[in-house]
Order: C-alpha cells, then sequence, then structure tokens
C-alpha cells in the first residue's frame, strides 16, 4: 500500500485530519510519572498518550531530537513508542534530515528500514538528488521542508528567486518530482496561511501537506484546516504536540490530552465541513 | 577555550588540516573484524583507526547518520568512539541538523552536552533564528552548510537571489552572524573550487570552513587547500572519511588508513605551503 492510500484510509475510517506530535520531552512530562517511572517515564507517558488518542488521530509524529537527546536509551524509547501504535495509524518520522549520497542513505535505512516509519520529513537545501535515497521507498512518503513554522523562516525562504521565493521553487521541485514517484508531499506551517493556500493550490488535489504550528506557535486553526485540505477536505495533515500532550502537567494529564485532541479534531472537522 | 582556539592550536601542534571522518558503516568494515569483534566490530575499528592517524590530524568528524543507522547501539558505539579520541582533537558532528525551537534545542543539547562535540554542522534553511540554540554554546564551533558536495547542490543554492546565488546569501548571513558571536564556520565541498575561492574571501581570516569531498568524490585536493585556507595558511578543515578509513578492505587496513593520512597530510602541507 502507499503511503497515500494509508494516509487516505487511515483519514477516513478515523475522521480525523489530527496528528499528535509525540514530542515528550522528559522534563515537561508530569513529576508523578517521573518519580514512579524514573527512566522509563517517557515510554510509559507515550502509551498512556496513545490510548487516549488513538481514536481520533490519522497520525502520530514523533520528532526524533526528543529521544536522540536522551542517548542510546533515548532511542530504545522511541522503538518502543513506535510499536505501540497501531498499524493503522501513520507514523511520522520528523527527522529533517538532508545530507549527500551514502549517508542519506543510512539515515533513510535507520528511519524506514530499522525504525520502520511510514513517512519523514526532510530538507531541501542540498537538494532533490539528495533525498532520493528516501524518495526510493516507493510506499513511505517524504514531507520536504518547504515554508517552516518558525518566525525566522523568512530569511532564506523568502528570498526572491528570478521573481519567485525561495519557498515556491522548492514547492514546484517536489510537485515535479512528485508526478514521477507520488510519494512526497510538503510541510508548511500553520504560522503562514496565505503562503499555505498558495501552496495548496500548487500541490494540487493529490499532496498530503504537514501542517505544523497550531498551538503554542498560534498558527490560525481554521486557515490552517480551508486553505491545506484538498477539495476533498483531506490530504491535510494538522499537527499538534505540546498542545495536546502537554495540556496539563498533573496526574490528569491523559485526560486532558483527549480532551484537546477531541477539540482539535472536532475543530478541524467544522471547518473542513465534513462530519 | 573558544571552538577557534581549539583549532588553530590542534592544527598547529600537529601540523596538519587534515580531518578524518569515521563514517563507519558497518557492511564496509573488514571482514576479519566483524568475525571477531561481532557487534563491537564498529567501535573497535575506530579505535585502531585513531590509534594510526592521532598524531596526523586536527579533527576527526563523525557522521550521526552510520551510528544512528544501528538504533541504540549505534550511539553507544559513537559514545564510545567519541570518549576515544584524545581531547586535544577536535571533534565534529556532521549532523545537518535544523529544526525550530524548542526541538533546535533538544538536538543541540544532545550534540553538545551529551556526546560533548567540539562543533556541529547545521542546515540553514529554517534561517539562522532557528540556530540560535546551537549558536548559544559560545564555545562550541557552528560550521553552516552552504555550498554542499553533492552533484545536486546547485538545484536551491545555485538560484539566483537578488542578483546572488543562495549560497552567497547564506554565507554573508553566516559572516555578519560570526562577527556578532565568533563561533561560526562554512562547510563548502572540495567539488566546487571556485566557489570555495568566493567564500574563502568572504569569511576572511577568521572563519574556518569545514571543506569535505576530497577523495571517492573526486574534490581537486590542491584547490581544496589553496582557495580553503586563509593567508596564515590555517582555518580550513580538509575532510575525508571513506577515502582514509577504507583503504584497504583487508587485514592491513589500519596501515593502509595511516599510509592515505599520511599521504594526504602531506599534500595538504605541500599545497598550504607550510611546513
Amino acid at each position: 500500500m502507499s503511503f497515500n492510500e494509508g494516509l487516505r484510509k487511515a483519514q477516513r475510517r478515523q475522521g480525523s485530519l489530527l496528528c499528535v506530535g509525540l514530542d515528550s520531552d522528559l522534563r515537561k512530562i508530569p513529576d508523578f510519572l517521573r518519580r514512579e517511572f524514573g527512566d522509563q517515564a517517557v515510554p510509559e507517558f507515550n502509551r498512556r498518550i496513545i490510548d487516549v488518542t488513538k481514536d481520533l488521530v490519522c497520525a502520530y509524529k514523533l520528532n526524533l531530537a526528543f529521544y536522540e537527546a536522551r542517548g542510546p536509551r533515548g532511542l530504545a524509547m522511541m522503538e518502543e513508542t513506535i510499536d505501540y501504535i497501531p498499524d493503522d495509524i501513520v507514523v511520522i518520522a520528523d527527522a529533517k534530515r538532508g545530507d549527500i549520497g551514502n549517508t542519506s542513505k543510512a539515515y533513510a535505512e535507520a528511519i524506514f528500514d530499522r525504525y520502520r516509519f511510514d513517512a519523514a520529513t526532510a530538507n531541501p537545501y542540498l537538494g532533490l538528488e539528495a533525498l532520493e535515497p528516501f524518495l526510493d521507498y516507493r510506499d513511505r512518503g517524504v514531507f520536504i521542508l518547504c515554508r517552516t513554522s518558525n518566525p525566522g523562516a523568512r530569511e532564506f525562504q523568502d528570498l526572491q528567486c528570478g521573481g519567485e521565493p525561495l519557498y515556491l521553487r522548492v514547492a514546484q521541485a517536489a510537485v515535479r518530482a512528485n508526478e514521477r514517484l507520488g510519494n512526497l508531499g510538503l510541510v508548511v506551517g500553520a504560522t503562514w496561511p496565505e503562503e499555505l493556500h498558495e501552496l495548496r493550490q500548487l500541490a494540487g488535489e493529490g499532496m498530503p501537506i504537514l501542517i505544523p504550528g497550531v498551538g503554542p506557535q498560534a498558527g490560525d486553526l481554521e486557515k490552517a484546516v480551508r486553505y491545506g485540505i484538498n477539495r476533498k477536505g483531506e490530504k491535510a495533515i494538522i499537527n499538534s504536540s505540546r498542545g495536546v500532550i502537554f495540556a496539563s502537567p498533573g496526574e490528569d494529564f491523559a485526560e486532558a490530552a483527549r480532551g484537546a485532541a477531541q477539540k482539535l479534531r472536532e475543530e478541524i472537522n467544522r471547518h473542513r465541513g465534513g462530519d
């Protein structure tokens, strides 16, 4: 099954465009879990979050940084977490990798063979040629960073290149490659609604767009949905990380996370005009 | 001690601009080591390479991809390797990370606090603002990808942005930030000698330039040295990975690696007009 097929099925079955980001920074995990589970607090936290959100999401996204920061043990926690996610929910590696030749291949193998992610984010600065080892996994998705959600995104992404900003040139190249390969998507921050609008039009009906930046980064949820979806009201993946998983710092963290996810899913569905 | 100070000392003491890349892909390691050491073949290989090259180099570079590809155990091998490198030799994390806010912070903590690297490579696509968590470690170096060594580097890096190619805009921003912070460097592939020439002139005397791409990637060594050094014949870091560590696939791999490193160091020193 292609990544796009898997994503469509997950979005329809779950009635959800919501992706929950398991950016489970140990320092932000409820104290009582850290006391009770020590080193195992992160995978335990993730399991409880997954338990209460798995009927509400189309995808989970794991940012590798939070696991790598904890060393070899952190990667083991990431593996445990991935294993715990039901098979029919999409799992995205937010890795933002971009390297060359045999090194790019090693990263792709780590993400797709070893950890069995369904998709990964990737950085275009080295050119799409450098990302071929990722793109060669035709049954996995590769989301190209296009317009990132951070305030400094404009520094280079907005530079005018022959009358068009760099992010648009990157998107055009990704769209062209997708016509050939069928497994590319874009990353566009919810903090840039106008650019998102433009990029959905460029991406057409088929390409998924991963949209981080709602929640603490204050992206506009309504615009993220309206501008991010295709005509069928699909193919946008709206990610919230901290806004869901750290909705409460207390013992009620799981219920609070479920509440936040439920609210987000409903709001998203209202804006997409579905359900 | 600043990163630049540490680099200068290492280059002078060792009489070398050579950096050896420990891209120790298990599949390319001599068979006899894999048979004898099994899971421990990678750190054993690295120790033997370090033993025979540590008097010839100013730096070692570890590309994180090759360690991550082996999962939690791979990161432990990376830690063992870093611990084994003598303290007065620079250790560079070739990580090419670029992420936002708290995620960028987690990567910086992994690389600088946990693994204690002296420097890291970083991707500029998200803007230098996104790299602040790296730059905030004032005693570590941050090498901004500017012109990468791969054949597809031109796709975006050569786009004309207001009359100048993107890679030059990136370099200008890095130079400006370096005037304020003093811990930035550039990554410029040896496969692009004219661009390297231009970029050393822009970078001036103080900024280090990390230059991969000699060896199997066929970058011109003489030009890499002549164009990469400053007026004192310093501040270029010439990296060779496979050309040194996989110089022989047999039991003589360590001698062969030493031979290759020695030859490279001598050629580099001939071209820089030193020693």
